[in-house]
C-alpha cells in the first residue's frame, strides 16, 4: 500500500495514478489518515499536472463509494436526477421535476445545501410554508416509487471524501480544476443512485465557466467520464449571461416556477427547464427525441398535471399544497424598491455575478453555512439583455427585509447593469447538447 | 496586499511572484496568518512550476529577515561561515575552523541541530566533556572578536519561516526542490551575519545530490543567488560516495579531527577540510589563491597553532581543553566488534546512506529531536573505495553501547559494502570549485 508521500511524488512529477493509488488516496482522506496539508499538496499537484480521463473515472468512483451508495433498484422504472453548475435565477429543478414525474419517469433528487448567491433548491423549497427537505432513505424511496417525485437534502454520509476535498479546494486556489470539479459533481450523483443524470453546464458572466469553450470542455469531460460509470449522461450548455429566470430569491423563484407550471409565464427559465426535462425523458426511453420530450412536457403544463404533481409533492413533504394555486401564501418581502434607468438606451450587458451578490446582500443567499437567509427577499429583473429601456423606467424591483443591506445591493446592481446606445441581440439560450 | 489565494493562483499558473508577494507569503507564514494546508499547496506549486532566480533571491532575503538578523559588524575583520549539505563522517568544520581562525579570519559559526545519520557539529562538540554550545549573542560576538572562533547553536529566532516550511516540506514530498533548498540554506546563513560563506555540496551515495550534474546545479544556484545578497560565496562539489572521514560517530569524529590537527592523520577528510578552509581564506582576502591557502593552513597544523586554537575554543565554551592532547579523555564505547570481509577482492562500492543508517542504529544519530544519542558509539571504516581486502580482514570496527541496535547496524553495513573481483579507482575528492 502506497503512502501519501509516494502518491505526492508521483503526481508532482506528472505520473498517472493507478486505481489502487487513487483508492489509497480517497480512503486516506476519508479515514483522516492524511493531514490537510498533505491533501492540499495533492490538490495543487493535480491542479497543475492534471489527471487523465482514466484517473478521473477512478477518482469519481472511489469518491462515490467513500460513503453510502444509494440502491434505488427497489423503485420501479427509470430513476433520473440532474445537476446544475449553478447560476442566478436558476430554478429549473422546480419546474421540470413535477413535469417529468408526470411522464412516468422517477425523479429521485438529492440536493446539496450549496453556498451561493441565492439558496439552493433546498432553500427554495423551504420557502414554502411547512415544507421539509429531511426524509429518511426508506420513505424517500417509497415516495419516489409511489408518486414519482421527491426532493430532499443529501445525507452527510454521501461521498464524504468530497466534503473534505471541497473545503480544502475552497481555500487553496484549486476550485477551478477540471478533474476535481468533475469528480466532485459526479461522485455525489453516482452515490445518489439515479440511472439517468442530466447536467446543466452554465456559461457566462454568472457562471464558473465564462466561455463556451471552457463549458464544453467541462461538459464533455463529465459526460464522457459519467458514461464510463455505467449510468446514462447528457449535458446542455446554457446561457448565464443574465439571470435565467426573472425572479431571484427563494420564495420569488418558487413563485416563478409555479407561474410557469400554471401556464401563466413563458420565457427563458421555462425553455431551459423543458429542454433539460426533455433530455431526461429521452435518456429514460420515455420519448424518442428531445423535441418530442418538450412537447410532452408542454402538455403536462396545459393539462394542469404538473401543478397538481407539485402540490402532491409539497403535501408529501409537510408543506401547504394550496400555495400552488395561491402564490400569495408564499412569504412576502416587507418593502419594495425600484432601481430605475438613468438614461435611455438598450440593456447591453449584465454582470450576472454582481446580480447574485446583490441578492445575497439582500439576504437571499449565504456566505457561510451558519448565515441566516430571508426566504421573502430578492429581486425581479424587469429587463432582459437587448431590451430597450427608457430613462426613469424600472430595471430591477428589490424585495427587501430586515436583514437586507439595501445600499450594498443597489451598488452591486448599478455596477451590474450597462445601458448603452447600441442595440445588441440577446445571447442564445442553449449553446449545445452534449452526450 | 495580496491574500494567499492570489499568490496560490499566480504560482499555480506559473507566474513569477514579485518581491512584495514573496514578502506577503513569508510574513503570512511566519505570523501564522496562513494555514498549513495553504502553505503546503504553495510548496507543491513551487515544486512543480519552479521559481526564477530573482524569486529565489527574494525568498531567501525575506526568509532571512523573518527573524533576528545578526549584526557582526562589531567584530573586527572578515567573518566567515560554512555550510555542508550533509554526509557521513563529514567533520570538516572541526578541522578547518581552528586553522582558519589561526590565519586572522573570524569564524562565527552557528550550527543547526540537524537530524541525520550522525549528530551535527553541535552533537560532536558536546561529546567533549563539559563543552556547551549555548552562548548569548553578546558573548558569542566577543568570543569571536577576541579569539577568532566560536561555534554555537542557532537561536530559535533565526529564520523562523524556514522552520515552518521545512517541517511541511518533509511531509509533502517537497524536500528536493531547488529554490526551497537554496532559500532554506542561504536564509539561515545570511541571518547569521557572516561576510563570506563557503558551501560544501556533497555528491554521491551518501548525499541528497546523487550526480555531479544535480550537485553542480544546486551549487551554482546557491552561489549565484547568494552573491546577489551582498555576501561573498563559493562552493566546492565534494565526494560522498564513501564516508569522508574514517571515523563515524560523535566522539569518534572529534578524535579524528584532533588527529588531523595534531598532524597524526592524513586522508580525504583533511584534504577536503583544507580545500574548504582555503576558499574561506581566499574570499576573505587573507591569501591570493586557494593553493596558497592550503599551504598556510598546513603550516598551522605543523606549528601546533591549530590544535592550540581548538583547545582555546574548548576552554572558552566550558569544555576540558586537555582532550586535544589526550584523546583518551573523550567518551569511549563499551564494546568493539569487527565486521570482516567474507571474500577476497576489492572494495568497489559503498552505499554511504546505509553506513549512516548503521551509525544511527548504533545510537550516533537522531531520527526525531527527542531521541537520545550516545556520544561514544559509532564505527571506523577500515577500508576505502578501491582498497584490496582479504577474506577475514576487518572492514568496519563497530563501537557499540547500551542503546545500540547492533544487529540492525550489522545488517546495514553488510548491505552497504560490496567486495568484487575487479579493481576500481577511488572517486575524485573534489569535483569542482564554483563561484
Amino acid at each position: 500500500m502506497a503512502g501519501i508521500d509516494a502518491l505526492l511524488y508521483k503526481k508532482r512529477f506528472g505520473g498517472e495514478l493507478t486505481r489502487e493509488e487513487i483508492h489509497e488516496f480517497v480512503t486516506g482522506v476519508t479515514e483522516k489518515r492524511f493531514a490537510d496539508y498533505q491533501i492540499s499538496a495533492m490538490l495543487m499537484a493535480i491542479a497543475i499536472n492534471g489527471m487523465s480521463e482514466s484517473e478521473t473515472v477512478d477518482l469519481t468512483m472511489e469518491m462515490a463509494s467513500s460513503g453510502d451508495m444509494l440502491d434505488l433498484s427497489g423503485i420501479s422504472g427509470v430513476k433520473v436526477d440532474k445537476h446544475s453548475t449553478g447560476g442566478v435565477g436558476d430554478t429549473t429543478s422546480l419546474v421540470l421535476a413535477p413535469l417529468v414525474a408526470c411522464c412516468g419517469v422517477k425523479v429521485a433528487k438529492m440536493s446539496g445545501r450549496g453556498l451561493g448567491f441565492t439558496g439552493g433548491t433546498l432553500d427554495k423549497l423551504e420557502a414554502i410554508p411547512g415544507f421539509s427537505v429531511s426524509m429518511d432513505t426508506e420513505r424517500f424511496m417509497r415516495s419516489v416509487d409511489r408518486m414519482g417525485l421527491a426532493i430532499i437534502g443529501q445525507t452527510a454520509s454521501l461521498a464524504p471524501c468530497d466534503k473534505v476535498l471541497y473545503a480544502l479546494r475552497d481555500v487553496t486556489a484549486t476550485v477551478d480544476v477540471m478533474p476535481l470539479i468533475v469528480s466532485s459533481i459526479l461522485s455525489k450523483k453516482i452515490a445518489s443512485g439515479a440511472d439517468v443524470i442530466v447536467l446543466d453546464v452554465k456559461v457566462g458572466s454568472g457562471a464558473m465557466m465564462k466561455t463556451v469553450e471552457d463549458a464544453r470542455r467541462l461538459a464533455k469531460a463529465m459526460v464522457s467520464i459519467g458514461s464510463r460509470t455505467g449510468r446514462r449522461f447528457a449535458a446542455l450548455l446554457t446561457d448565464m449571461n443574465q439571470p435565467l429566470g426573472r425572479y431571484v430569491g427563494n420564495a420569488l423563484e418558487v413563485e416563478e416556477a409555479l407561474d410557469i407550471l400554471a401556464g401563466r409565464t413563458e420565457g427563458d427559465l421555462k425553455q431551459v427547464a423543458l429542454r433539460l426535462g426533455a433530455q431526461m425523458l429521452r435518456l429514460s426511453g420515455a420519448v424518442e427525441t428531445a423535441d418530442e420530450g418538450v412537447r410532452l412536457l408542454e402538455s403536462k403544463i396545459a393539462s394542469g398535471e404538473g401543478l397538481a404533481k407539485f402540490a402532491e409533492m409539497i403535501e408529501n413533504q409537510g408543506g401547504d399544497p394550496k400555495v400552488v394555486y395561491d402564490t400569495s401564501l408564499l412569504p412576502k418581502a416587507e418593502k419594495r424598491l425600484e432601481l430605475t434607468a438613468e438614461r435611455d438606451g438598450f440593456l447591453t450587458h449584465i454582470s450576472t455575478n454582481l446580480v447574485g451578490y446583490a441578492a445575497k446582500a439582500l439576504g437571499a443567499g449565504r456566505e457561510r453555512k451558519e448565515d441566516a437567509i430571508d426566504p421573502a427577499v430578492g429581486l425581479i429583473m424587469n429587463k432582459r439583455l437587448g431590451d430597450r429601456v427608457q430613462k426613469g423606467e424600472s430595471l430591477v424591483t428589490l424585495h427587501t427585509g430586515a436583514i437586507s443591506d439595501v445600499e450594498t445591493a443597489k451598488k452591486y446592481l448599478t455596477d451590474a447593469l450597462t445601458v448603452s446606445d447600441e442595440a445588441v441581440n440577446a445571447p442564445p439560450l442553449v449553446y449545445e447538447e452534449i452526450e
